[in-house]
């Protein structure tokens, strides 16, 4: 099929019109249609509501080729994407068996009773093949109702679209002649350094054209995205190479990773390298240091687990805090950091201890030790050592700690590098 | 002026078309327009491109009869917005000197030389009004062309765009006689039952027409928006209370809270009304269920901590767990999860014990414990009791991870009220 118009993305729901969420679908899908060169000139967002809905489908077949939907799959009436589309076509609705068993399973596979309503998900306009949901129940389907039109449609919720659009909507795409060129990126990552900083320190390569590097940042975060246009992946590896490696020489240690790397991932790497073990023990972070270590598949290999020592008590109970120096330095300080490190090491048999304790706001602050004050402690084989960080009054509770477990992870890689 | 066909939003911005940025100005204009009670039936999204943005706007003048633009008003030549609606509407465009003015002495305090292409930011469509930009150099116009028709053009960048709604664009609507009813909405919050069932639950009030009762789902967590349109908020409030109040008693134990509320807020303050205390014992959440305790604020006066028990051995060495149980029974297993909660209760001196020992995956299945199998405890003063959860294999790590530590939110809360 040749590309005559370029695709349009169609977003349908109340609740975008209301403000209530926030559209990353279809971002999403300008990223991925410009990944695979398609041209892409028109988004529309559009209420659950039936004639409008209609509308907006006449208007974008007089000037869009592929129509990509996403939302108004769901089992509730004011879902109504398939079939307001199968109504713009003047096509009935068919029941697909193999989709009712499928939906049917999934809500066994749950424990929960499937309701008459969930059957309607298992409707579609006919002639139009199924877009299988592997991880929920509305399906999506892909559909030519006459030529040089192309239907895709998804449901609203991001997970699902994004799993649905990756395995199967792009094959299908390639297979129709789409995505020839491509467009290929690295997503490279760093810690401990500013936008404005890294920024300056690689100036020379914003203006590059193909590849192209850009940079990003939020939540202490810094990305340069470098990506290149070429004929296939290959093509566009080899030119974004060179750029990728002068960029992590510059960076050096602030450099972490790439793409689905994360902190909590590096590190795991490189304890596994080593051979060597890891637990926590967390005060303001509440847990959120183990959750971060524990997000990675397998993480058993090299994290035993932790304390949380959110009360004094347990710091001492648990961790072998010194009572007197939690009563003369404060729960906030670096004697306690380093003595909840070293307990949660020995504690745990592990190789390192690494601990938070900090005042994470909005109440508890101080002059001495104000919200966003936090105290990190990292313990190993030779020595224990401990970093006070100020993050600043100005910052959430949820940024406050954020940041303080990602920097706990920073610390501990710099550290794994260090010995390496 | 009486509103005929309501707002459209029209953001113009090749950037947004590549997936470069995120939308947030299409919400926020969402969020502002449904508070001021004006109908929003549209959102396009449209490139640097003269000829599309003039059919996106003969589209627009069709259906709505307020267009407000964000993007394109900045000095490159791919800025478009402002000549191009002059075109449409075939009035020329004429230089305002104060606005030059203006231009001009914001260059000069950043002591920046002006550019000629900065000129070109004075111009606007002969019978336009100015719409002020305090924070940058870029200003907006509001412009009714026609009888019917009003528009408002906004800078792209955010904080400048916001600045600029609030302090003009809005005044200026109200002005006009807009705004003049308001939308105020609560949002109930659900836990333990699917969207479709609750829907059915409450089907006959989802047809209401002020207040509108509206359904939405995601990650285990169903709520149901009550949205009533009013001269005020107090009036609105109370055309709300009563189906909010029927709503909240059809869902039963199921409700849990609203608005800002979570599980966890919830939970702490059940807790802190009964003068009880809380500790958790997690394995494959690793620290999730802290996590979310002490995301609250205030959390330290009944959370008092927890043990990561990842490995087995920390388990049995820090939890008490039977070495022989978790030989014979497993890890995942509900003597293990009622051990756990029991040994974290007894340790730490709380109230309430509560833990958390599953298959996250993808890794880690078996026939007899597959991936998303969880088991929960929850230890009290009275007794122990545990619930094995199947979340299902085609869920993945992070959703399981998710469901699990809110789920056991729910237990205790579930428990806490059953004691009240």
């Amino acid at each position: 099929m040749p590309e005559l118009m370029g695709a349009e993305v169609i977003c349908v729901g109340t609740e975008l019109l209301l403000g209530d969420i926030l559209n990353t679908n279809a971002q999403f899908l300008a990223q991925e249609l410009a990944t695979l060169g398609i041209s892409h000139f028109y988004q529309t967002v559009v209420g659950d509501n039936s004639q409008r809905l209609k509308d907006v489908v006449a208007i974008a077949l007089q000037r869009s080729s592929i129509l990509i939907f996403t939302g108004g799959l769901g089992p509730t009436p004011d879902d109504l994407t398939t079939e307001t589309l199968a109504d713009c076509f003047r096509v009935p609705l068919v029941e697909h068996p193999q989709v009712l068993d499928d939906i049917t399973q999934k809500y066994t596979a749950r424990g929960r009773p499937m309701s008459p309503s969930n059957r309607k998900q298992a409707l579609q306009p006919k002639g139009a093949a199924v877009l299988p949901n592997r991880l929920g129940t509305a399906p999506g389907m892909i559909w030519a109702p006459r030529p040089g039109v192309l239907i895709y449609t998804f449901p609203g919720v991001p997970r699902e679209m994004k799993a649905m659009w990756r395995e199967t909507a792009v094959p299908d795409l390639r297979r129709r002649g789409f995505g020839t060129t491509t467009i290929h990126s690295h997503m490279l990552r760093f810690w401990g350094i500013s936008e404005s900083a890294l920024a300056e320190q690689v100036a020379s390569f914003l203006a590059l054209q193909n590849p192209t590097v850009a940079p990003y940042a939020g939540q202490g975060e810094v990305r340069l995205r470098v990506a290149a246009r070429a004929l296939s992946t290959a093509e566009a590896e080899a030119l974004i190479a060179p750029v990728a490696d002068q960029l992590r020489a510059i960076a050096g240690l602030h450099y972490y990773g790439q793409d689905d790397e994360t902190l909590a991932s590096v590190v795991g790497q490189l304890l596994q390298a080593a051979g060597q073990t890891v637990a926590v023990a967390e005060s303001c972070t509440g847990g959120g240091l183990g959750h971060l270590l524990t997000a990675v598949p397998g993480s058993s290999a090299y994290f035993w687990g932790g304390i949380i020592s959110y009360a004094n008590a347990v710091k001492v109970d648990l961790l072998g805090v010194d009572a007197g120096d939690l009563a003369t330095h404060g729960a906030v300080s670096e004697d306690v950091a380093k003595q909840m490190a070293v307990g949660v090491r020995s504690r745990l048999h592990t190789t390192w201890g690494l601990s938070i304790t900090g005042v994470a706001g909005p109440g508890g602050g101080t002059p001495a030790k104000p919200v966003g004050m936090v105290c990190l402690g990292v313990a190993g084989p030779d020595s224990v050592e401990c970093h006070t960080l100020q993050y600043g009054v100005h910052r959430d509770r949820d940024l406050i700690r954020h940041l303080s477990a990602h920097t706990a992870l920073d610390l501990l890689r710099r550290k794994l590098l260090a010995r390496e």
